[in-house]
């Protein structure tokens, strides 16, 4: 099964496990819209390509790592997105979860993701408890506070805010997660692991800069110059275009020189080559070295 | 060491975890602020009576589940007190924390706290991992889709309301956890403990209708007569005033006949009458039998 499939396979578990006859049908339904279909899946296929990297030894305990990666991320979005921050209305091509079902449950489908990411991997771990310890640890602070994409989103009702931190907190704490969770899975130290997703994340960061300030919303799915709009910090305003896309393209190139010694290296790599490749807009990507 | 003491070690260690000199500091005092000081910590003083009647042998554990049981309410306040809910001014006798830190911070703080209330067992379950994926789950559920408390909450916004359901999800389930963890904690089966904490926040909820009704906003640290103002179900205008606390009194009677053959039966036994005399408004209480 190609990652794509076992992502989504994994995410529709989950989702299941919040299901219930017995639920409130709107949460339930607006847990399931907020997840599915998704985007890219960029975290969670990377998460599984780095378990595939270390021996993806226990399967179905990578995929409900990788999937809970997902959940966190869509609950980050459903809350950025609430009148209170962004108000976005449009979010992967269609009304955001607070235009769709009204702000109350925006916010407590936010909540119910974030502890569905937890107690799907909780389930999952029954085939290596010994590893749920640790990978509880690491997504939790990947999203919580001081320094995961809470954090981030916080750092936005700060007078004074610190960039790195922002841009670190918001954006890479998450990818980070993905490279680490993804080793642990497959029972490996996740140390060595931190700098693959952070490098990546800085990169992904970069591109979505250059994604708000070029394509437009049809190709989006989303409202973009938003950054603009909200005066957040943007690369391409900082750097011009030219400069933004060849630190992307540095960033990718030292996220891969940063991989662990391990027995799917070279996959990884092409892994990583391939979706670099898709992050640009089209007019904008040379070919992968 | 009390149980009070206990929890607000655990709650200060669990809150010690969320801060860095690196975070964003609104959020950082903003959580601090939404659990300390605290209430009169029912929740959490109930799980470490349930560990302790079950031998209490990782009384580090037992203390950090009945911290994040106490994390994930507190969680549940704050995003309850927000704008697009109860628009709640005061809670413990201060500014809500939106009305403290405004609403941004108030959203992202309920948040922090959820992952915070997970992160913190994951940390303390060292001592004894084999029982960390029993303890996540206990919470979650009590806590997610489609039976916890955030399900509870999104009862609320639905046009036709499962009374039962409600109330079970928005308050017999954390006391569910609470009992069920407490044992989990120490070891035990959670499945005999649940009943207990049930029968325990069926009483609770009664007892919080009767003071909604009866208490004033000084007594109470929060406004009063709000199920009015927000058509939400309430014993006392359902039942009447004798009839509830007649009925309240019967609940207390039959948890405290289901608490399961354990070492310190007798012990929990007088911890649940001390509490439930606690409940009620003075002049409507009788002596304990």
């Amino acid at each position: 099964m190609d990652s794509m499939s076992r992502v989504e396979r994994s995410l529709a578990q989950a989702i299941g496990l919040a299901q219930g006859s017995d639920g409130p049908p709107s949460l339930t339904a607006a847990m399931r819209y907020a997840v599915i279909p998704g985007g890219a899946r960029i975290r969670p296929r990377l998460c599984l390509a780095v378990a595939r990297a270390c021996g993806d030894d226990q399967p179905a305990l990578s995929a409900a790592v990788a999937a809970s990666i997902e959940l966190l991320h869509c609950a980050s979005l459903v809350h950025d997105d609430l009148p209170c921050f962004d108000d976005a209305a449009l979010r992967r091509g269609k009304p955001s979860v607070h235009k769709a079902y009204g702000e109350q449950i925006a916010v407590l489908v936010g909540d119910a993701l974030i502890v569905l990411g937890f107690q799907s991997i909780a389930v999952a771990s029954q085939v290596a408890p010994q590893r749920l310890a640790a990978l509880i640890a690491i997504l939790a602070r990947s999203v919580g506070a001081p320094g995961g994409i809470i954090a981030g989103q916080a750092w936005e009702s700060e007078a004074k805010i610190s960039l790195t931190e922002y841009q670190k907190a918001k954006t890479g704490a998450l990818f980070a997660a993905a490279t680490a969770a993804g080793a642990c899975s497959a029972g490996w130290d996740e140390a060595p692991w931190h700098a693959l997703g952070e490098r990546i994340g800085e990169a992904y960061q970069i591109a979505d800069d250059i994604r708000d300030v070029v394509l437009s919303e049809r190709d989006l799915g989303k409202p973009t110059g938003r950054d603009h709009v909200l005066g957040r910090p943007n690369a391409v305003h900082k750097l011009g275009i030219a400069t933004a896309v060849s630190r992307l393209e540095d960033l990718v190139g030292s996220a891969i020189e940063s991989i662990p010694k391990c027995p799917g290296a070279s996959d990884l790599r092409a892994h990583i080559l391939a979706e670099a490749s898709r992050l640009l807009p089209r007019e904008l990507a040379r070919p992968a070295a």
